[in-house]
């Protein structure tokens, strides 16, 4: 794939979820909900949240793709994300995965394992939760260790890369992992994208609503493009908001305009470069 | 009822919880409770959220009014909104219900048809949402689908009049129905307000904020009055946010700014008619 | 203790955690939790949220200290909180309780209750809360009635002296009353910190967060150092905000950015005086 294909993808993609504005409901924490749920409307989605099994059922049946987000976990989740799983796999419907917290809980390790059967279309997470989730499902990573700390990472993006890839190719979608730079791949090619800020890291939920914005990309584009379409759009707006925020306060909300203000042409061009 | 004297109940509305701050307790969704909090600390009321079944009733005994939002559901609303709202009528405090998400899910169908026999004082949902609770409970609407799209209206607020309207007069209370134009009902006189912004489209949480800022009004006044004055100070907060506004993060801060400096004047004087 | 050496421990305290970067987990309520996470990161910390079990177990072994606050209880805390603050005391980790809603429900009572078996290093509170917390463990308070209603106090921070002093020896640590000074003893030495804004009390969560930046602080620091230097960077933040906010929705973020700039100098220099 070339460059200027994917600038292209990019490109419908963005003005696609403006023009049709489709639901991508979550399942998600509650630290960062709010967040995810405006970074979706920014970019031009609509958003609705469920926590109930059939809720979640409901949801996979009229939801254009899905977002979920293991952060918080709440007893219900042990029947409502298996079924919503399921029911996402049913209607053929894209979702994206973000595996945060995991190590965790032996619930959340439950769900994580039960998962492998029925996978996400686009898994986005940090370096360390890639390789850790690539480490449970039994794939090759490179890595021994699962660097994760609470919901921090202590690996570097480019440590994931093989996790990352066979992650892609195992789900047969695609992988975003976060980072200084961030990286994408759907197993054979793999993209860095630059640009954002390091005010991200200072503002909980930079991560969570990045993958509801996959999520909403994901209903109009294939996994990849939905990916980097959402990475792009994020490195856009975050570098924007850098140049004026007096601090992860200011930078929150400039950013969330800046999602919303991003044209098309602004997050295809963002600089992004295709590993060889 | 004549406009002027519309006004002067308003104005006495809003002067009365800047200087009263009334504790009004809510059950409300995860997505949104943040904003619902701080629009009801903006309004100058005070703000309290529980889920257990015995504190939904303790709340009920010592809140001026209580606010009820369906948004996110969990197990223990089964045992928690019914009891609440039976504590309510016992103790006769006026309370708001939001339908949201009305049509998902089982258990949300379950709750809201039990509310038919403890009704709420008031009921705020968009078009789509009130066109469907007053289908659920059986009262002429002249509309035989929902419109409801996840948390999302498909419907326009003069169709859903006669829903509002009949609502409004089985719950002898009072419906404000959001949308573009807000309408404002108790069954006999309705109401049509203005103003607000395109962007209480793209901030998650606009309406249901609202719905808990009426329940702040509703503590001291008449339900149609309450309804109408949060509905009025959302139009001219959101109509002052707008002009200044670069996107949805911004104007979410200067629109509880606005809604924090807003003064009964203010509120009053926002244009609305009456319908003949 | 003389004044400059404790200044010069807040400074010590507040460089550390920007350095350091502490992983402080929290078990908190859904309304503010976003506030309490990003206090948290704008002060240098790192911050993990759960409500499981076993979660807040690992949690207790792998944070450095940890915040539990009770503003909303869901029905699994009957089995985390008792869970989690003994996991806490086998570790030997510092915890920081914030008794929010103290006097609603049966849940909470009886888990405030039993943390008076695995008392918590740190209280952080409104007078009203502190008042009703010492009561309840059956410490003298020199007050007859708790004052609370819903979250809000009707007591002044100096009529919490006597339960403040008396909570901070029993737990052995330290208390925080939160109000227009802030006071916070050891139950030895007491000090009034001075500054803030009257918009901290338009603002959900401001006690709450200020809460989660107790605990980074005790990840580093003893626990008098810990809660003084958290509400000596609350205070100078405010301050700052208060100048220029134009409501409370500016303020939440001029005050996370002012949280974010300020250096230790900042935070040692805010005005505070020993009580005698």
């Amino acid at each position: 794939m070339d460059k200027e294909a994917l600038k292209e993808k990019i490109f419908a993609a963005v003005r696609a979820v403006k023009e049709q504005g489709p639901l991508v409901p979550s399942i998600t924490n509650t630290v960062t909900v709010n967040f995810v749920a405006n970074a979706q409307l920014a970019a031009g989605g609509s958003a609705a949240m469920v926590y109930m099994p059939d809720e979640g059922e409901a949801m996979a049946a009229v939801g254009a793709a899905m977002y979920i987000n293991m952060g918080t976990i709440f007893p219900i989740y042990r029947e409502t994300l298996p079924r919503t799983a399921r029911a996402l796999a049913a209607n053929h419907k894209p979702w994206v995965l973000d595996p945060v917290g995991i190590g965790i809980g032996a619930l959340r390790k439950e769900i994580l394992l039960d998962f492998q059967d029925v996978p996400p279309t686009i898994v986005r997470g940090n370096a360390s939760e890639v390789i850790a989730l690539a480490n449970l499902w039994g794939l090759p990573t490179g890595q021994d260790h699962d660097g994760v700390r609470g919901v921090d990472s202590t690996d570097t993006v480019l440590a994931a890369r093989q996790a990352a890839e066979n992650l892609a190719s195992f789900i047969d979608g695609a992988v975003a992992v976060s980072g200084e730079t961030d990286l994408v791949t759907d197993g054979t090619t793999t993209v860095l994208s630059r640009g954002g800020s390091p005010l991200f890291a200072r503002v909980t939920g930079s991560g969570c609503s990045l993958g509801g914005v996959v999520a909403v990309y994901a209903a109009v584009t294939d996994p990849f493009t939905a990916a980097l379409s959402a990475v792009q759009a994020y490195n856009f707006a975050g570098s924007r908001a850098d140049v004026r925020a007096h601090g992860p306060g200011s930078f929150e909300k400039m950013f969330l305009d800046g999602l919303y203000q991003a044209s098309p042409a602004d997050v295809a061009s963002n600089p992004f470069r295709i590993l060889t």
